[in-house]
C-alpha cells in the first residue's frame, strides 16, 4: 500500500506497455526488486486487464502463477525477485542491453524498497549504472520507514539516501511518494535526464490508507485484520481498468540476434600439446562470439586471468566490464539474458560463491546464463585457498536445472563452450589455471551429459573416475597399475551434472569398485555426482572418493595435488586399496 | 609498493602492538583487506623483527605460514583476507567488540585497495560502522589506481571516493600516499576524531620506486623484471628494524568471557506439543546467552522470523542488528570472533547464500561462528522459492571442517544450540518454519555427530533415513508401513555432518536399503551425506534419495511437501518399491 500511488501513476501515465504483447521490443521494463510487493503488482496486471478477479484471488495458492513473489511464468516479469537487492541490479542489464547493444532504449522502472539499501549489492548496481550513464534507468525507491520488524537504519530520512544515491552519480528526486503530481513530474523529469541514472526517493507511509495498520509495526506481510473495513477506508470495491501508453511502434527494433547455429571456427589444438584449459575457453569464447551475435561477456576485472580478454578484444562491443562486483556481474547478466542475450559472467570460481544468491534466483527466473570460473582447485599452486574454488561444483550442482562441465583438455573445452552457449539454462563451466596436455583431437564430440571412457577391458577390476585437472592423474595411475597387472578403467567425466548415468552403470557392473578423484571438497563434487547416478535405488559400487581433505596453504600445483591425495600416486595406492580382495564385511 | 609508505608510517608511530604478544588485550588490530599485498604485511613483520630472512624467503612455499594471502596460521593476523572486500566487513566486528561490548577500544586500522570498493560488501561495511559510530576504525585506502588488468572505474579520483565515502556518514581526508607527513597528520587525525570513523584515501603509485613497474600496467602479482636493479633504486639491501609502540597497559581489559560451561536452563517442551524448531531455537538461545556471557547474536532485519528476538530482549547489548545485509553479517561476526566472541548469526536460510564467499573464508581463517538458518526448505509454504532454503545443505557441508546440524523437534533444538555454542568451528542449524510435534522428551541427549534410531528391529528390510521436517513424515510412513507388515528402521540424522558413520553401516548390513528424505535439492544435502560415510570403499546401500526435483511455487506447507514426493505417501512408495525383491540386475 505504500507504493501504491507511486505505482498508478506510473501505469496511468508513464509506463509504456502493450499488455498484450510482452515481446513487444518497445515495452518498458517494470522490475519488483521489493519482491514482496506482489499484492500490488497482480493488482497492476488486474487493473491493466490482463489477469481477471478470478485469477487474483488465486493469489498464492498451488498451481497459480501469481506465486508469493513475482517469477517469468507470468509474461511481464523479466526476472525473479524476492531476494531484496537483486531487482535494481538486474534492472543495470535491462538497460544495458538497450543503451550498449544497440536497442531501442526502452525505459526501465524498478521499483526498490528501503530495507534493501543496506544490501551491497544496491550499491554495485548504483555505481555500474552511472559508470555506464544509463539514463533510461529509473529507480522508485519507497521509503516507507518500516522493515519487517521495525524502522530501517534511516527511517524518513531521505536525504540520507539522496546523499549516498547522489554520491554515486546518479541524478536523485525526493518526494511525496503519496503526491500523484509531484510522482508525475519526477517520472518526467527522470525520462527528460540524459547521461545518468535517476532514483526518486518517495516518502510514505506503510499500509496508507487503512488505519489499523498504516506506518504501524508488526503488520508487515501478514492480510489486514479486518478486510472489510479496510475495502471501505479505501473507498469501496471498484473496477478500475487503466489505459497504458503503449510501446512506440519500434517492432524494427534490433533484438538480440538469435543463435543462428552456424559452427564456429573452435580453436584447434594438437595432442600432445599443454593448454591451460582457461586459455581454451577464452579463444573458444571468442570464436563462438563470431559465429553468434547473441553472445555477450561479462567479467569481474579479471580477465587477463579468465581469458575472456580474448573475446573483448575480438568483440568490444558485446564485452561488459563489471570490475570486481561479482554480485552485479551475475545480476547484469540475468537481465541480459531476459532480452535474448546469452551471457557469459567469468570470474575465479572461488568468487563465484560471492554471487550464490543471484545464481540461486536466476534458477528462479528460469534463465538462459553461463557461469565460468577459473582457478578451480588446489592445483592453482601458491595463491592459497583463499583464491582457490573448492566449492564450486557443490554450489552449481545444487542450483536447480543446471548443467555442469568441467573439461581436462583444450579441444574438449572448446567444444564445451560452443555446447553451452547452444543449451538453454543455467550452465557453469569450470576451468584449470595451469596447463594440462591436449588428449582429444580437435572435432571430437562431447556431448552434455556424455562422458568418456579412456581406459577400458573386460578385465578392469576398479573404475577410476575424474574431470579436469585429475584426469592426466587417473591416466598417469592407470598406466601405473596396468604395468603392474592391474587392469583399471579410466572415465572422463567431463559433464558433471547431467551425468552419464548409464557408463557408469556400466562400469560398475564389470568393475563393481569405483574411485572417484576431484580437485574440490569431498562434499558436493564429483564423487557425490557419480553416487546420484545409483540414487534411484540401482545396486551402487563400492566407491572411494579421492578430494581435497586438508586446508592447503602454498606450495606448487604438483605438491598441492600431492597433499591433497590427489595425485597419480594416490589414485594408484586407492586402487591398489580396493582391489586385492573385498573386505570381509562386503 | 603503493602502500609501502603507507604501512611504514603506521607502523613505526601509530600502531600500537605488542608483536611477542599477539593475545594482548591493549593491541590495535592491522587487517589487510588487501590480502594480496602480503609481500608487504610480512616485511613489516620482519621490520617488527618477529619473523627472519629465512622465514621470509618460504614465502608462498610448501609448509610455510607466510602464505600468499594472510591467514590466522600467523598469530599477527585476525581474519583471512584474499577474497576482496572481506577485510573492511571483519574490520567492523573487530571495533564492535571493542565499542559496544565494553572491551578497551583498540584501533582498527584496515588497509584497503581501491579496486575492492566496487563490491558491495565495502558499502554494508561502510554503512554498519557509521551507523555504529565506530571511531576505532580507519579505513586506509590505496588508491593506486590500477586492478589486476588495468584502470580501476575512478582511476586516481579520489575525491570521487571521499564524496561516496563521506556520504555514508564517514569522515574522509585524501592525501598524497607517498608524503610520510601527510599519512602521519592524517592518521593523528582518525585516532581524534570521535562517533564516526575515517577513512584515509591516498593517491599512490602502484610499484612506486622501481622504475620498470612502476604505475605499469600487466606487472600485477608478478615478480619485478631485475630484483638486483629494483634493490638499488629502492636504496639498497637494508636491514631495518622498527621499534613499534607498545599497547596502553590495559591488561585489564575486559575480554570476551570464556563460556564458564554451566549448563543453560534450557526451555523444555512437553512430548506431542507442536512447536516450530525456529521458536525452540530462538528460546534456547536466549537461554545459551544466559548461561555464557561470550555468545553474541547478530541478525539480517529478520529476528521475528529468525526467533533471534528472545535474545534480543534478554541480552541486548550483545545483540547485532545488522539490517538486510547479510554479507556484513558474517563479516562482523568473523571480527567479533577473533576477539573471542561465540557469535551466531542468523537469517532465511535461502539468504545464507549470500555470504557464501565469507563464509568460504571464515573457514580459511579457522573461525568459531555459527550460522543459523530459518525457514529452510518447500515446507515454508505459500511464499515460493526465492525464501526456501533448498541449498544450505550442499552450501554448508562444502565448507572446510563445519557441523551441519538440522532437527526435527524442539528439544533436540535447545540441545543442539547448546552444543554448537560450545563447540568450536564453523556451526550451522537449519530451523523450520512450521510447527513440528515434540517427539523427544527434554534433557535428551544430541551429541554432535550423533543420530537417534526411532524405529528398529531385526526383521527391519529398509531403512528410512530423515531430518528436520521429514523424520514426521519418515514415522508416519513407517507406521503404515509397519500396518502392512513391512518393518522399516528410521534413523533421524540431526547431525548432517559429521555424520554418524556406524550406526549408517549397521543399517546398511542390517536392511541393505535405504530411502533417504530431504527437505533440500537432491544435490549435496543429505542423501548424500549418507552415502558420504560409505566412500572410504566400504560395501553402499541401494538407496532412493527422496529430495525437491521441482522448482516449487506457492502452496501450503503439505501440498509443498506431496508435490515435492518428500512427504509420508512418497517415502512409503519409495520403500514399497525398494522392498519385494532386490531388482534382476542387483
Amino acid at each position: 500500500m505504500s507504493a501504491a500511488d507511486l505505482m498508478a501513476v506510473l501505469l496511468a501515465g508513464h509506463l509504456r506497455y502493450d499488455f498484450t504483447a510482452p515481446g513487444h521490443p518497445g515495452n518498458d521494463h517494470l522490475i519488483f526488486s521489493k519482491g514482496h510487493a506482489t499484492p500490488l503488482l497482480y493488482a497492476m496486471y488486474r487493473a491493466a486487464g490482463v489477469i481477471d478477479d478470478r485469477e487474483l484471488l488465486s493469489f498464492r495458492r498451488l498451481g497459480s502463477r501469481l506465486e508469493g513473489h513475482p517469477t517469468p511464468r507470468l509474461p511481464w516479469v523479466d526476472v525473479a525477485t524476492g531476494s531484496l537487492g537483486l531487482g535494481l541490479p538486474a534492472g543495470v542489464g535491462l538497460a544495458l542491453a538497450g543503451q550498449r547493444l544497440g536497442e531501442v532504449a526502452r525505459r526501465v522502472w524498478v521499483l526498490c524498497g528501503d530495507s534493501e539499501l543496506a544490501e551491497g549489492s544496491m550499491w554495485e548496481a548504483f555505481e555500474h549504472a552511472s559508470y555506464e550513464r544509463l539514463d533510461s534507468l529509473t529507480a522508485i525507491i519507497d521509503v516507507n520507514r518500516l522493515g519487517q520488524r521495525g524502522e530501517t537504519r534511516h527511517g524518513w530520512d531521505t536525504a540520507a539516501y539522496a546523499r549516498r544515491i547522489s554520491a554515486f552519480g546518479w541524478r536523485t528526486i525526493e518526494i511525496d511518494g503519496h503526491d500523484a503530481e509531484a510522482i508525475g513530474h519526477a517520472y518526467a523529469e527522470a525520462a527528460g535526464t540524459t547521461d545518468q541514472p535517476t532514483a526518486i526517493i518517495a516518502r510514505t507511509m506503510k499500509g496508507r490508507g487503512v488505519a489499523a495498520v498504516q506506518d504501524a509495526e508488526g503488520a508487515h506481510g501478514k492480510p489486514v485484520p479486518d478486510a472489510e473495513t479496510a475495502i471501505a477506508e479505501l473507498g469501496g470495491i471498484r473496477n478500475i481498468r487503466v489505459p497504458v501508453r503503449q510501446p512506440a511502434a519500434a517492432a524494427a527494433a534490433r533484438e538480440a540476434p538469435a543463435g543462428n547455429g552456424s559452427r564456429p571456427g573452435l580453436p584447434r589444438y594438437e595432442c600432445g600439446e599443454n593448454v591451460a584449459t582457461r586459455t581454451a575457453f577464452g579463444e573458444a569464447l571468442a570464436a563462438v562470439g563470431g559465429a553468434r551475435e547473441d553472445v555477450v561477456v561479462l567479467d569481474g576485472e579479471v580477465s587477463d586471468s579468465t581469458r575472456t580478454e580474448f573475446f573483448a578484444k575480438a568483440h568490444p562491443g558485446r564485452f561488459f566490464e563489471c570490475y570486481i562486483a561479482e554480485q552485479q556481474m551475475v545480476a547484469a547478466a540475468l537481465g541480459l539474458q531476459a532480452r535474448g542475450w546469452v551471457p557469459f559472467a567469468c570470474t575465479f570460481a572461488a568468487f563465484l560463491t560471492r554471487a550464490h544468491d543471484f545464481i540461486r534466483m536466476a534458477a528462479i527466473s528460469r534463465a538462459n546464463i553461463k557461469l565460468v570460473g577459473s582457478h578451480a582447485g588446489v592445483s592453482i599452486g601458491e595463491d592459497g585457498p583463499s583464491q582457490m574454488g573448492l566449492e564450486d561444483l557443490a554450489l552449481f550442482r545444487a542450483v536447480h536445472g543446471s548443467v555442469v562441465l568441467y573439461p581436462c583438455d583444450a579441444n574438449q573445452t572448446a567444444a564445451l563452450v560452443d555446447a553451452l552457449a547452444a543449451t538453454r539454462g543455467i550452465g557453469y563451466l569450470r576451468t584449470t589455471r595451469g596447463s594440462t596436455p591436449v588428449i582429444y583431437p580437435p572435432g571430437e564430440k562431447f556431448p552434455i551429459g556424455g562422458s568418456k571412457v579412456l581406459r577400458a577391458s573386460d578385465a578392469d577390476l576398479v573404475t577410476i573416475i575424474a574431470a579436469g585437472i585429475t584426469v592426466p592423474e587417473a591416466l598417469g595411475a592407470a598406466d601405473a597399475l596396468a604395468a603392474d597387472g592391474i587392469a583399471a578403467r579410466v572415465i572422463d567425466l567431463y559433464s558433471v551434472k547431467p551425468v552419464d548415468t548409464q557408463t557408469l552403470r556400466t562400469a560398475a557392473e564389470v568393475t563393481g569398485n569405483f574411485v572417484t578423484v576431484e580437485d574440490h571438497w569431498p562434499e558436493g563434487g564429483l564423487g557425490d555426482a557419480v553416487l546420484a547416478a545409483f540414487a534411484n535405488g540401482h545396486r551402487p559400487p563400492r566407491l572411494t572418493k579421492l578430494a581435497a581433505h586438508t586446508m592447503p596453504g602454498s606450495a606448487t600445483p604438483a605438491e598441492q595435488l600431492h597433499v591433497a591425495g590427489i595425485d597419480a600416486k594416490a589414485i594408484e595406492a586407492a586402487v591398489r586399496a580396493l582391489t586385492p580382495a573385498p573386505s570381509s564385511r562386503s
